[in-house]
């Protein structure tokens, strides 16, 4: 496979604003290997540093590229990488971790202090030709998966890992409270894990029908008075688990009163105002349990299985598509459009 | 052992007022034991009760008899009892739950709907010299251990339920917020259960005096400017477990606030208000995990192993000693005298 | 619904005999239901009886009913039972036990030591026309479920149950050694919970097959000289969880061999020689973990939802049928004809 | 600090023989430290690969240095360590894993096949003066902790992480089977995790010695007649937790027998003969769960601390001290003397 010197990247210079660059492509260290990026999703987070320059304690400070969704193809191996050879179709892990701390060798590396993680700063990210990207954080994916679904594994991460942690099981019965890309594959998790009844709930009507796509079995206006009352009805009582990605706190609130007893509440979503009210009496009485989920750890192979295992589509989701060229036109619609685009992706090769 | 037909029982019939009474000796069930109460822990619900008449959704309508944390000697067992004989002494779980249950099945009964727990209305308590309870919930006590430490064991196991729900291990750090005897307690359980470094913090000194006596490391006036960090600071980088037993918005927020990432919230006290705001990117980034404490289940053997031991003098947690006829005045002195008293004990045979 | 005075049963007087006999309808317990039994699988464990009129230390010492497996239609209900009205449909979980041993109070009601199970010597089972049960230990099943599919959740639970035990997450490779009417369940549940790839492996040809109907992704003759090599290869590198259903120490060593690094071997058959040898070395140096299984607990609810989401047609698995007259018959056909027949079904209603 | 250029190291040319060498005391790599080795205990394959040149399939086939458990002070740092200065005291965790494999970000990277471990062939062991280790395998020790404790640490985390896997809480109560120096620190760690009561056994007098010295609370000698019902008596009925150290089958057997129902088996020991039979009815009746334990993982700092507390006194354990000139003798005492000699200790510095 022959690899360019040169290729191009889109570089954000200052927030709003992206320019077209030609860099070197950068050959793969010992331990990585060189991707050709064939699927960038545009995750919300792009989105923010795209408006803001800055998310909490991250700051954009020089230039750099966003996107951390990725698949493509293997074409370079660094020498003491075995498990790849150029060909290879690959889905990418974005956080590469230090190994060593103790949250690394407990198997919590999604807690590792000195994660690298692309496109969070000064870290580049995806919306480039090639990356390379160390060859551990890579995972094969068949030929039944496409990039784009490939891509989306990383947003399905955070279903997955919010599942397990809540030590959900087949039967269960989940409420997934607010619709954009992640909790929509919440919602793609929480089905292809095997949960009885998934009800869901979002604002906007485009959201509720994409999740009954994807398999909620019961969809609820955020706007209906007695959401959480129908959300809990939907399970019999209440629900085993609830995840939280809308970011608000009267979504943490629905989220919340959805439980059955000794049910558990994933917090997701961060929310313009960090501070939320929550009903101690209620959390003790039934011996609630909340956690915070921050990105995932060792749920890859999992998501390429079960996305590949094709038992769901996962087209209405995907909504837009640019090149790269059109990387800020694709954060723009990201942006611009909340009602209409669910996930945007961007295609480097075209 | 000679029963009497006759008892003497201090009955609430209205809120702020105990009247001694003399009751029938009743007779055990097939499945229960007669037990001569011989000490009885005034808890801060029974206060409530007393002062107030209710605790949230449980009002009293009718005279109730206080008291739940109780010890004593069997004086006849039901038809069906084979694991006691009369002289066998013994510590109370208060709550009988309904064995039949889906909580009660899979090893939660805590959470049974169904339970009948001493002293929670309708449910007459243990401020009287004899009670009938399923055997079931009646554990044998060593002679190494007294009558009010066997008391103890109903504070002791929430501290112990709590942790266990937190998995806890040995050397792992633990802060205590609020040191109540629920709170010392917890602080004992931390202790005897291996913890490594056991931050403790309340209000009053007399209380953070008897958690170093009870096993704290580190002990902390709850109006430090800086408590947060103090906590944090006394276990490196911020506590594995931290248990909050005070019923405040501010230890809630305290005690969320010392964990090290990854670590885990027990939420024991109920405050006056029932809304407590917390700060979610905190909890995200850092995936806290915040859980209710709900009683306790399957904590008494291991309560009374752990106490038996020795190794801690429960003393300084015994301020204030009555008979049965004074049991208006011990709950006063509960009530009343926060400062000096710690836990107070009803002692129906003197 | 009008409940008949009399009905037929099918007693064994001793071994390998079976005599219809008219027996009094029994009246429920205040918390027991009476259920018109509809289907009755019949189980290995049965016909051991039925042959040599004991398992182990459980001996029939006088005239006892056989049948454990059954489900029917609710006739008539306790005074204290709430859940359950006249013509609901329902599974039977055979065993009952105490709610207030160590066992039961923890979640692990299967060990309890005081169980009644049905069709354990002294306890008569299910080859009746009517039957009364603890109602915590009957559970209502959708009309999507047939009464012999609700009669198959008993052995259905087994597998779940194991695979539960064993920490099986979806995605994980399983293997299955004997394809019994156990082993085939087992077949089921890995596959209804998530199992990426599922070995099976039996001496006969048609239980093969049905391994491979029921979901089975690779089936292997027991004979084929590298067994365990080909199991291990049908899951890359060996399986998660291998499930010992078939009782033969050389099928004990196959599937404890056919394990991956960090495996889980679940054994529930009972071999006819108890002593099995089994290779130190490997369990240390892999650290595999080898449980028992023994019955289930906290299973029913989730086999209900699991078959009745009507995702696996059961057909494959029920080869015989017969009206309850004929239950001797049903017991030669499971004792006689196991290479053609899987389970035989009596329907004591016709 | 100054660090000389050539040191001494035990070299084995082969078997049953060792060779004092000079060597040059290597430089750290950026991730490593330089410790100077002040204590190095004598384990059990140190003496196999002495005398066999192998251990099962890993075979000496060039001069070794062997060694494996021990402790030092750092004398340099690699550009890359900012965790450790020349000075402090540490204890060496002998396994360097790759932290990328599936194992290693489980979590469980004990069981990662690329690891490097001081000692099994081909790499080189700790019978040196210096010795340069990554640097997050390196642990600091306070001053409370003697060096040859430290050295210790290492059987001790043998006990840890079996007792770990078991599920062990403190009350439970639990048997060692064998004790040799793997053994008696798993009594130390049944100690000071909170072992109710620990039963321990052993052919040799001087052991059982060692035993009660260190905390068991029930020694029986091996040769007993009824040792299983012995062990099984001194837990009231079974012991939650067996741990075999021996590597005999009958001692297999013995910890087999010993466990309640639902009790768990750590296998440690490697027996000569690879196969041991196991009661298969008496596993599945009784929910037995049986584990291979491989090394440890994530034990070091626990066990640092639980030692350091100071509350068992080693002692007894430590019974033959010799220089790094005596290598020889030092492993010829541990290979002859097994009733007399309990650990050995080689101190490379005198």
């Amino acid at each position: 496979m022959k690899i360019p010197a040169m290729m191009k990247a889109a570089v954000m210079p200052k927030p709003m604003e992206i320019m077209l660059e030609e860099l070197p492509v950068p050959g793969p260290a010992p331990d990585e290997v060189l991707i050709q990026v064939m699927a960038v999703g545009v995750c919300g987070s792009d989105v923010h540093y795209y408006q803001h320059g800055r998310i909490g304690p991250y700051v954009v400070e020089k230039p750099i590229i966003l996107g951390h969704e990725c698949s493509g193809v293997i074409v370079a191996c660094g020498d003491r990488v075995t498990q790849f050879s150029p060909g290879d179709r690959v889905a990418v892990e974005p956080g590469v971790t230090c190994g060593t701390c103790a949250y690394c060798k407990s198997g919590r590396y999604n807690l590792c202090p000195d994660v690298a993680f692309l496109a969070t700063p000064p870290i580049d990210g995806a919306f480039v030709q090639y990356i390379r990207h160390r060859a551990d954080f890579v995972f094969p994916i068949p030929d039944s998966l496409s990039f784009e679904d490939a891509a989306l594994v990383e947003p399905f991460s955070v279903g997955i890992h919010a599942l397990q942690r809540a030590g959900f099981r087949p039967g269960m019965d989940v409420a997934v409270i607010g619709l954009g890309p992640v909790g929509l594959m919440a919602v793609v998790a929480a089905k292809l894990l095997g949960a009885s009844r998934i009800a869901a709930s979002d604002m906007e009507e485009n959201r509720l029908e994409a999740a009954r796509a994807l398999g909620a079995t019961h969809v609820f206006a955020a706007s209906r008075p007695d959401i959480m009352a129908e959300i809990r009805g939907a399970a019999g009582d209440g629900v085993d688990v609830a995840l939280e990605t809308a970011g608000h706190e009267s979504a943490v609130r629905t989220a919340l009163g959805s439980l059955k007893r000794g049910g558990k509440l994933a917090v997701i979503g961060l929310p313009p105002e960090p501070e939320a009210r929550m009903n101690i009496p209620f959390i003790c009485d039934n011996e609630i349990e909340i956690f915070g989920v921050f990105r995932y750890a060792n749920t890859y192979p999992l998501g390429i299985r079960l996305l590949a295992g094709g038992q769901i589509d996962l087209s209405p989701l995907i909504t837009d598509r640019y090149t790269l060229d059109q990387t800020q036109q694709a954060l723009e619609q990201a942006l611009r459009n909340k009602s209409a685009s669910l996930k945007v992706i961007v295609y480097p090769h075209g």
